[in-house]
């Protein structure tokens, strides 16, 4: 399947080169290809410059947010939550028309400092706004609920003896995604029901946020026992 | 151990009866206690009169909320989220000096309907609030995310291999309550940190509240798979 991956982070590379590893055709889009090409130093969050990543990963190509997009039957917003919707703006509405778009972002805002707050929450969520923002496009928010390692590859961690959950209001886009998630090892795909759900979703990051605080690891998941 | 339980509802009916049963010293305290004894229709919430449960449990005295916090050197709060501040006050500050105060509660808002609001979140927690309010007692936020039949009974759900979380100030206070768990069968109780980590266990209602309805059942639970 032609996935487009929209940001070229830490979660953007892991899933990018995880996918391309399973034989998807993979486009990874940034704002300025020739500037994220060129960065030498790590980026704000540590990680090492693109080029060194893409070495490693030349089969993955790199675009243009709205390249990205135009080649996935999958776009999968990988970018932070705060610039979310600007890079899909970007990416282009008339480029996500029809496409399942899975939302992995979080509205997480770290400017006063750790632990971040959500800057929407409870009556609202990130995955409803780019739905707003993006009527024709069929969101489904999953993911966002662990670190990127474990989305790429969930059987690290308990043989994969833990969940994941999908949200959004097209019943055939939470099936294209939960077979994605199965694809990637996920065992336990649980539909909360309309993308309204991605509020629970997103309201798992506070906890999330301290239990890395407590264990000490980002290898940890949520398992809902029933 | 002598704990006192504030509230007269499901939650504070299915502790108390568990607690008396594994030996502890239990009085529930209700706001009038011979309003409570008198009624005879079910509550708000559907549950019997208090009168056909204490008909089973005779051993668990009714009080006041002042004299149940009183009595208990463990003082467990089961009111609803939106009276427990009332409630407690009505308990008396100098009931609860130096007491272990576990809070059960959630602040959800159900005026507006199904699914209910957190009323705070985020930014500040009903364990704070109550913290605040009482500063003299040692709060333990626990067991409020998950429904009151495992809180009581963890093993009937996977011989209990699901996690339970502690927040609060004082190491003490905590050990307290963690012990208290085990005694009821819980075998994975994870301190989050201090009390402000209840504003991450309290945030996962939202999602609480959605799987209830994606699953059909209140016989689920979150485990931390690590």
């Amino acid at each position: 399947m032609k996935v487009g991956v929209i940001g070229t982070g830490s979660v953007g590379r892991t899933l990018a080169a995880r996918l391309a590893e399973l034989g998807h055709g993979v486009t990874i889009g940034t704002r300025d290809p020739a500037a994220t090409k060129a960065r030498t130093e790590p980026d704000a969050m540590g990680n090492p410059p693109f080029a060194s990543w893409h070495a490693e990963h030349p089969d993955v190509p790199l675009g243009t947010f709205a390249q990205a997009a135009e080649h996935g039957e999958i776009v999968l917003n990988a970018t932070g939550g705060s610039g979310s919707i600007d890079a899909l703006t970007l990416a282009g509405a008339e480029n996500l028309r029809g496409k399942v778009l899975l939302d992995i972002a979080n509205p997480l805002d770290f400017s006063q400092g750790f632990p971040p707050f959500l800057w929407v929450k409870d009556t609202d969520s990130l995955g409803e706004q780019i739905q707003r923002a993006f009527p024709d496009a069929r969101v489904v928010k999953s993911l966002n609920t662990m670190t990127a390692a474990l989305m790429a590859n969930p059987s690290q961690l308990a043989d994969a003896d833990h969940s994941a959950f999908v949200s959004g209001n097209d019943a055939d886009a939470k099936a294209t995604v939960t077979a994605l998630l199965r694809s990637l090892g996920h065992t336990d795909v649980i539909d909360l029901g309309d993308i309204t759900t991605a509020r629970g979703s997103e309201m798992l990051m506070p906890i999330w946020l301290r239990l890395f605080g407590a264990l000490g690891t980002p290898i940890f998941n949520f398992k809902i026992v029933r």
